[in-house]
């Protein structure tokens, strides 16, 4: 599998895949500077929930080494974790490893080696736990699944999107690895295409059995009987199990619920927010109209006065999902209390 | 509005807008033989169901005029007729006009002078009657909305897609000539986004207040309280009042019903198939990978080994739908009596 995030050998940058290249072309990114860095996750070059807390950590790591002898050490690196934080604000692992970055700091005391020593394990301690939660997630989403199952997935939350695995791509590795015939109907995911681009490039790399369809098709294939299970990842889920994930995510979650076909959810503990009551409390994040009119498109297709509304998210409520699915177990409804039973 | 099918003065051609091309382009064809007519259709040139039978009437007039003295006319005529009918399996409007043009041409008699003049007449009657059979759709639909009301609508079943008016799209340009000020929402409607470059046109045209959305966000402006009726056209609606149309139209019904939007069908009556007894009688065409794949994009996207499903139409229950509005009438459930009752 791909290896979409690292620390480079000298540990002065942050190495990634850009992932507005795929799947025509596989190009490593050389990350060194604050801004570089900052315009990686806005312009999506990295994402996907963990692997954009995967990058922050390490991005916040190169750039505390590079802070000045003479700067206020803290003081600046509080501005750098601040001005990181500030790129996505629906996903929740962004704001987690920057925050635990920056409480590791404030415990390895004043000297700065120190300091950094104790940053430098602590994000790629956060990328091998990523690497073994999505294992842990993979095997509790095969025991939901049997042979020659069809799965309908939704943009991208595989390999790409976390470390190593994926989270709800993760079952279905697993599973083709022990031999399983899974069909997997893949969702192109507008207007970024990540489905198209990104889960089925990783899927049928892979060798597994897989179909692409436009986001529209998902009633039809469902209808059909072509569908036993729907597999999404998702950016924050909330104390009560409302869980917002990329727009279109929850009409996946109301055909399934009409189809009667089991919708699940897919994420390590470090997306669920228990601070965050329902989904009314998640900040969706609305994005520029040009990702809809043009985007990947060889022209505008629309009329330029056309308004365009583009919200990168939606809230799937909690009554939607048949079980959310965690490194620690999976957790069924009431969500209130299961949630608080899986997590830290 | 635009004058998107219509006779040559000298009725050697038919003149259509080049659907293709809008809306960078408004483009007209002159089309001649019975290739570059069949060609129309499959590479929807023109498009839409009752448009796509308003043009094959004209289209068999036009190459009835060149069937050659000596040869068999009516022989010839059911030849060309079935050339055009081959072209799309799901709009029960193609067959339709063709069926009335041939069956004209036979009660006309045996002298070719007069059957030509029969089948002029008719294929001019056939527009006409659409013309007035969108004016009454439209006047009905009005009766199902107020001021200020959140409309979302699919694929495209407007003036382009009919010859005047529209079906779906009707009631808008009626409302909005009387005042009314609607908010309408577009979906794209992928692959071919019909949605984008026809609907919205049309009503950004017209100064309607349009806001263009892809496939998979309609289920968040409908959690957002903003939409509350979904209008769309159809290709054919079963004696039970199932109903295939663009593929997603399904899609958009499920999630109407599940957030309580109601959700209505327009189409003449020519678009009931009466003999058709269910959904499942309906053949649905499946298109070409490639307009999955490339399409409207500078390039393909997904890798090339990946699977493609293009089903171009879904079929909505009649339990989804709210009501099926004709010329005739507003036709409520049980639709094996209502539409009998309105049906010719």
């Amino acid at each position: 599998m791909l290896d979409n995030i690292r620390l480079s050998t000298d540990e002065t940058a942050v190495v990634i895949i850009d992932q507005t290249k795929l799947p025509g072309k596989t190009e490593y990114l050389r990350l060194t500077t604050a801004a570089q860095m900052r315009e990686a996750i806005i312009t999506l070059q990295v994402r996907g929930a963990p692997a954009i807390g995967i990058f922050a950590a390490y991005a916040l790591y190169v750039l505390a080494r590079s802070i000045p002898k003479k700067a206020d050490f803290f003081g600046t690196l509080k501005e750098l974790k601040n001005y990181l934080n500030g790129t996505r604000p629906t996903a929740v692992n962004l704001s987690y490893a920057l925050e635990r970055m920056l409480s590791v700091a404030k415990k390895a005391g004043s000297n700065r080696e120190k300091v950094l020593r104790a940053l430098g394990e602590e994000c790629k301690r956060i990328q091998n736990e990523d690497i073994a939660v999505c294992r842990s997630i993979a095997e509790y989403a095969l025991t939901l699944l049997k042979d020659d199952r069809g799965i309908l997935t939704y943009c991208n939350a595989g390999p790409l999107a976390t470390s190593r695995y994926g989270t709800a791509l993760g079952g279905i590795f697993l599973g083709f690895e022990r031999g399983y015939k899974f069909s997997v109907y893949c969702c192109e995911t507008r207007p970024l295409m990540q489905g198209a681009r990104l889960t089925a490039y990783e899927l049928a790399e892979e060798g597994v059995n897989t179909t692409l369809i436009c986001d529209n098709m998902a009633s039809r294939v469902m209808s059909e009987g072509k569908i036993h299970a729907c597999f999404v990842g998702c950016d924050r889920v909330a104390a009560n199990g409302d869980t917002a994930n990329k727009i279109g995510t929850s009409m996946v979650a109301v055909l399934a619920k009409h189809y009667k076909i089991p919708f699940y959810v897919f994420c390590p503990t470090s997306t669920l927010d228990m601070k965050c009551k329902s989904g009314r409390d998640i900040v969706i994040e609305t994005r520029s109209d040009e990702e809809v009119h043009t985007g990947y498109f060889r022209e505008r297709l629309a009329p330029r006065d056309v308004k365009i509304y583009n919200p990168a998210f939606d809230v799937t409520p909690a009554n939607l999902i048949t079980a959310i699915v965690t490194e620690n177990g999976i957790c069924r409804p009431p969500y209130e209390d299961s949630l608080k039973a899986i997590s830290r």
